[in-house]
């Protein structure tokens, strides 16, 4: 079956055919339209996203009233406030779709009943998550390590594909810089 | 039995008495020294470390030579190079002991032969990387959201005892702060 989440889950894990027509009964599709919100900044985390084509994103709103990326999901990638969604608790971000995008989503009571009735998704989530913190160092180890002129062409070299698929005001956003010094940054680049 | 590994695993998952004494073969026992590298940087990352005692932390060193700290563990946390661990490649930072320091120790062919044996260890390490993951949002959130004089103090304010634990340069650099940065903020707020 062409369904991204299948192909994810037997790279993961090992299971079988019956198992994940079972395992996607947890799961519903759900489309979004671009710029469309999916989860309220201080709303009730209820759900976490699984992203088959386009683009999430979390984010946050500083005292300025300034939008800030938190994180990026593109295709076959997860995004929640995983604490949020965890705890049960009002959450701290919002989620919006960069582009039109189509996702499988899944609610609290679904996700403990696909753990508790699969065990093998424990290990699937474990690398999951994995992979997520480890990405997530790597993240400040990049922001700490380059000055604010270089982040983004660094950023630009070694994820050029990714570069390409979010707008780049989201892109700026994500690097902690401004949309101003980004736009000045490219003309630098660019003259 | 007083372990701290105990007393969190059996906060985590389900557990008894009899597993717990056969997860627990799996770890090793180490003492380090202040200031002593359990790993260095590009070196082979072969471990993870559970502290039970003192703090470690992850480190890497930009182009200039200036040291930049990317991730603490106190007692009852986890450290290790994540992705290098997972993936068994050349490590991106060294980890250190920021004060003198007892930890658990489990080698890679060790975490593996423990998830093989015990899955309840699957459920546990989801967990962990759960809150690691959904705590890193929260670090950029913060990170992200306030200006560099707020930042110490914000962070003074919400974690105190983890700001009485660690040495002071080390917390400026998790901050992206330099230590003259950090000293000039203090020099203000007690003058």
């Amino acid at each position: 079956m062409d369904c991204p989440l299948y192909k994810q889950l037997t790279s993961f894990v090992k299971t079988d055919q019956k198992e994940l027509s079972e395992i996607i009964r947890f799961f519903e599709k759900r489309s979004i339209g671009k710029k469309e919100d999916i989860l309220e900044m201080g709303g009730k985390c209820d759900a976490m996203y699984f992203v088959e084509k386009g683009c999430l994103y979390l984010y946050t709103v500083d005292d300025a009233g300034n939008e800030k990326t938190i994180q990026f999901a593109i295709e076959n990638w997860w995004l929640s406030d995983v604490l949020a969604f965890r705890n049960q608790t009002r959450s701290q971000f919002g989620i919006r779709a960069a582009l039109k995008s189509e996702v499988l989503e899944i609610s609290y009571p679904s996700y403990q009943g696909l753990l508790a009735n699969h065990p093998v998704m424990e290990e699937y989530f474990r690398k999951v998550y994995e992979i997520a913190f480890g990405a997530a160092l790597m993240r400040f180890k990049f922001l700490f390590t380059h000055s604010k002129e270089d982040i983004y062409h660094h950023f630009n070299d070694n994820f050029p594909d990714f570069v390409n698929r979010v707008p780049q005001y989201l892109l700026a956003s994500y690097l902690n810089l401004t949309p101003e010094y980004l736009s000045q940054i490219r003309k630098k680049a660019t003259s």
